[in-house]
C-alpha cells in the first residue's frame, strides 16, 4: 500500500530507544519488587515538592506557562546567576535532544558520539535522518581525543557527550571538558548531559563561568529530585542557541506540575544534598557487594552503579535470574561495556533487599 | 557569525504560536482575575482526578509508561472498544501535531489547512519547511470543499481540519467530515482536531465505527476534563500510521501524572458530562449578553463562544479594554475571521463577573 511518510520515516525500523519496566512486567506476568533498572530516585521527593503538586490541583485546568519564565528565573538564580535568555526547559532531556538534533542535522549529516551511549539521543539522530558515528570507549571512559577526532574527520555540526557517563558511571574533570569544548571546530554544537551532574565529585563539571557557543548543557529533575515521573529538564546554551530551539520546541509542552514542583524542589537544597549523601553511601555498598560477589564494581559518578561481571553472556544471565526474582535492572547494549550489569542506587533497605537477592544469584549464574 | 543550524532553522522567524496569558501578565504587572482566553476548562477536575494526582507523588520518581499500555486500553474502552493498537498518546495535541506534521511533510511539501486555523499547527509545517497552502472560511466555516480541492491541486500529503472549529466554534455534520476523508487522494492524511469533541451536539462527529487509514482523530483531556496542565491527548488512527508515529515520537513525553489523571477522568464520566451541560448553559448566556450588546453571537459546539462585534478595529480595542480590567481573552488572527473575540466559557459566577465588566465596556468600545 502506498503510504504519505517521508523516505525517512519509511526507512526507519519500528525499534523503541528503551522497553519501558510495565513492558516486562506486562511480559512476565508480575510487578517488578525492585525497579533499579532506569536510574530513577528511589528517594521520594521533598516535602515541598508534594505540598506543591497539590496545590497545583486548583489550577490543573490552566495550560502551564510556555515560557517557564518563573523556573527558568529561578533556576538561573540556582546556578549562581545564569540569565533566563540563556535557559530553556524541556519534558526531561529527552526532548531537549530531540530538538537539538533536529536543530542542526540535515538526511545524511554525520552526528558523534560514543559507541553503547544514550540509545534516546541516537534514536533521534536516526529519526531525523543523520549519520551516526560512533566511537569507542576507552577505559570504560567516553574518548574524548577520538570523539573530537571523529567531529574533525567527518565535519560533524553535533557531537554528544556525557558527564558523568550513562551507562558506565564514568567521568572527566571538568577542565578537560571545557578543553574539549574549545577544541572543537566553531560550527560544532556539543550536546553535555548532564544528568547526573549533582551526583558528580567535586571537579568533574565545567565550572558554570565557562561558556562557550558551542556547548549545550542539559540537565534534569529527573535524577537527585526525584521528578522523572513529572517529565522536566533544561537546556544550558548560548542565547543564540536558546532562540533557535524557540523557532521549532513544543511550546506548550513543559506541564504546570512539573514546573510547580522543580520550584519547591530547588527550594529545599537540604533534601537534594541528602539523597546525593545516601546515594554516595549507597554506591560504597554496591561497591563492597559487588567485590564480596567475586566481580569488579566500576568507579561511579551517578546514581548508579556499573558492575563488570566477567562478559556478556553473564550479564545476559543475572538480568535475566533478576528478572526471575522480580528484579528490574540494565545492562549496556554494546561491547565491550555489555560485560557489565548497571544497578541503581536506593535507599538503604532496598540495597539491602537487592543485596539478600544478588548475593546466591551471584554464585549460581 | 557562522551557526550550525539547518538552513529550515535558520530560515524561520523568531515567532511562537501563542503568547501565554503569563507572559501578558508579566508585561501589564499584574494578573488576569478572569482567565478566558486560551479555552481552559474553568471547573476544577473530579475528586477522583485529584485523588489519583495525589496518590502518584509516591511515583513521583518513576518514569511513566512509555507506553501508556493501560491509559490507552481504558480510553479505547471509553471509546465503545478501539484497540489499543489504533491509539497512541502525547503531551497535549500539539505535541501529536508536530510529530504528525514530520511525518509526511519534506521541505517545500504543501501542507493544507484553512486561513485563520489552528496556529500551532501552522508553527510546525513552517518548522519543518512545509509550504502551508490556507483556504478560506465559508460562512465561519471550514469549507470541505475547498480543503478537499487545494489537497488535489496542489498533491499535499497532509490536511488540518478542527472539528468543532477552533476559533469560531463551528461545526459540520459527521456524515459531512466522513464524505470529506473518503474524497481525498489515497495518501493523504487528513489531521482531524477534535479537542472539542465533548462538546459536540449529537450527529458532529464521524461514527466511532468510520474508520480510514486516511484519517487521525486528535483528542485531548485538556478540554471538557480539565487536565490541560498536565498536557495530554491521544490519536486515533490507522495501526499502520500509529507504528510509524511509534518510530519518532518521544516515548517517554507523557508523564505520569497526566496518566493517572486521565485514567481517574475516564472513571468519572459524570463530572465531564456535569461540566459539558453547563458549558451548554454559558453558551447561552454569552449569546444573550452578546445579543444584549448589540453584537451577533455565533452558534458554538465548543466550550467558548465567537462573538461578530463588528469589525477586526472593534474587536482589537475591547481585546485591550479587557485587558485593563484584568480579563484575559483572544480573537482570531485573519480576516474575515479577526472581527470576532473569542471568550472561553467558565462557571456561571465567572460569567457574572464577565457580564458585569463587558456590558458597560462594549458601550464605550
Amino acid at each position: 500500500m502506498p503510504t504519505p511518510f517521508t523516505p525517512i520515516v519509511a526507512g526507519l525500523p519500528a525499534t523503541i530507544p528503551f522497553v519501558g519496566p510495565e513492558a516486562i512486567e506486562r511480559r512476565i506476568g508480575r510487578g517488578f519488587a525492585l525497579r533499579l533498572g532506569a536510574n530513577e530516585s528511589l528517594f521520594g521527593v521533598s516535602p515541598k515538592v508534594e505540598a506543591a503538586i497539590g496545590a497545583e490541583v486548583a489550577r490543573a485546568g490552566w495550560y502551564g506557562d510556555p515560557e517557564a519564565f518563573e523556573l527558568r528565573t529561578k533556576v538561573g538564580q540556582s546556578l549562581g546567576g545564569i540569565g533566563v535568555d540563556r535557559l530553556v526547559m524541556g519534558a526531561g532531556i529527552d526532548e531537549l535532544l530531540g530538538v537539538l538534533v533536529r536543530l542542526v542535522t540535515e538526511p545524511g549529516d554525520p552526528v558523534v558520539t560514543s559507541k553503547g551511549a544514550y540509545p534516546t539521543f541516537n534514536y533521534h539522530v536516526a529519526g531525523f535522518g543523520g549519520r551516526l558515528v560512533a566511537v569507542p570507549y576507552r577505559d570504560d571512559k567516553e574518548d574524548l581525543d577520538a570523539l573530537a577526532d571523529a567531529v574533525r574527520r567527518e565535519g560533524a555540526k553535533l557531537v554528544y557527550l556525557s558527564n558523568p557517563d550513562n551507562p558506565m558511571g564514568s567521568w572527566h574533570e571538568g577542565a578537560a571538558i571545557e578543553g574539549f569544548v574549545q577544541s572543537l571546530p566553531e560550527t560544532t554544537l556539543v550536546v553535555l548531559d548532564e544528568a547526573y551532574a549533582e551526583f558528580a565529585p567535586e571537579g568533574a563539571l565545567p565550572v558554570l563561568a565557562f561558556t562557550d557557543p558551542r556547548m549545550v548543557r542539559l540537565r534534569t529533575f529527573s535524577k537527585a529530585h526525584g521528578l522523572a515521573g513529572l517529565r522536566i529538564g533544561y537546556a544550558m546554551a548560548d542565547p543564540e542557541v536558546i532562540r533557535a530551539i524557540g523557532k521549532i520546541r513544543n511550546h506548550f509542552g513543559v506541564n504546570r506540575f512539573a514546573q510547580a514542583a522543580a520550584m519547591a524542589a530547588l527550594d529545599d537544597p537540604a533534601f537534594t544534598t541528602g539523597v546525593v549523601t545516601e546515594v554516595g553511601r549507597g554506591r560504597a555498598d554496591y561497591a563492597g557487594l559487588a567485590s564480596e560477589c567475586g566481580m569488579t564494581p566500576l568507579p561511579s559518578a551517578t546514581n548508579f552503579v556499573t558492575i563488570d561481571v566477567g562478559g556478556p553472556e553473564r550479564a545476559v544471565a543475572l538480568l535475566q535470574a533478576l528478572e526471575a526474582e522480580a528484579v528490574f535492572i540494565r545492562m549496556p547494549g554494546v561491547a565491550p561495556l555489555n560485560r557489565c550489569i548497571r544497578v541503581t542506587v536506593g535507599p538503604a533497605a532496598d540495597r539491602a533487599r537487592f543485596a539478600e537477592i544478588f548475593r546466591p544469584l551471584s554464585r549460581r549464574v
